[in-house]
């Protein structure tokens, strides 16, 4: 039996829709009564788990699950031990560096080198800064990010942005950007290699 | 002005209850319909930042706020550099380490040396099975642990149970404590020494 580990959040929808498109049915999930975790498939084929988008990596990687689906961002950020698959083209947004509207910086250049970057994505920040050769601090939370510039704590953010309506509502602005993301399917490499379940044919059929 | 940063979820309505004894009045945060992240007090004398419970020492440590509200189980699994002032007797709750009812482990030291234990909470769990000198691998999740065992991944989680009702409908049991939290109020040290806008007389009565 396959496996599918699903994110919460923004890419269930799409996720549910594609998988029912190659006959596995896990729409309960979508259900927002239900508190379940883990689901059949109506066919008893495969079953789904539902996980925070960061834990779908990690079931992948230790083989709990076959396959997942998950942002281009949680992969970029945490470097899992799985097999990129498929881009799934749906769930585009972009990680971006912002800052107050009001301040003068309008390129990631322009800031400070001894000024702080608040984000969720420390990886993804650390890496982008240090590619500038720009020795930022890299303050991390866990949410609304916009906090860090609004109370003076950070210069910038560098935070996922889909349609900017966040920035704009706390008064900021996109000045670079680190990469665009979209939802990938990924497999624990060992059972795509072995072919579980038939898992190259699941594959095909969703590309 | 004072700030005050203050935890979303589970602590906020008692934190705001106390608040309002001592006479700053920040329950327009407990209004669901509010996606204001930061308010004023009525009086003016200070505001009150509404942030994820790991991010208020964050605030606090880097002096954008000189107070804040937070779990020690926040505290203990980050040891910001922050002042732990009064321990504010709400928001009980344990660090647990719990297994599968139907698994044979009924103790910590029994868990196999080679196992996986899931958490949140990595660096308490890490340091709590080192203590024991059990060399587990700590599995980092996000969000549901209780999945770990439940999928086979973990032979055991480490995780914040309050009532118990979570590990209960997961048929899982607790087979040892970590330690007990509660909230503190914590502040910023310098704010805190230099009595910025009489710190010490609002931390008084708020005892």
């Amino acid at each position: 039996m396959i496996t599918v580990a699903l994110p919460k959040g923004e890419l269930l929808k799409n996720s549910i829709h594609l998988l029912q498109s190659v006959g596995l049915d896990f729409s309960a999930f979508l259900d927002s009564g239900t508190r379940q975790l883990q689901i059949p498939d109506t066919s008893g084929k495969a079953k789904a788990l539902l996980v925070r988008a960061q834990d779908v990596p990690v079931y992948v990687e230790y083989g709990q699950a076959q396959l997942g689906i998950v942002g281009y961002d949680v992969l970029r950020e945490k470097k899992p031990q799985v097999a990129h698959l498929v881009d799934l083209q749906f769930g585009y947004c972009r990680m971006s560096v912002a800052v107050k509207a009001s301040s003068a910086y309008r390129s990631a250049l322009e800031l400070p080198a001894d000024g702080r970057v608040a984000s969720k994505y420390v990886n993804c920040a650390r890496e982008y800064f240090q590619s500038l050769d720009l020795p930022v601090e890299i303050v991390p939370l866990y949410g609304s990010v916009e906090l860090g510039p609004i109370t003076g704590m950070s210069e910038a953010i560098v935070d996922l942005v889909s349609s900017g309506r966040t920035l704009r509502e706390n008064g900021l602005i996109e000045i670079a950007t680190l990469y665009e993301s979209t939802a990938r399917l990924i497999a624990h490499p060992l059972s795509y290699r072995l072919n579980t379940g038939n898992l190259h044919k699941l594959v095909e059929d969703m590309r």
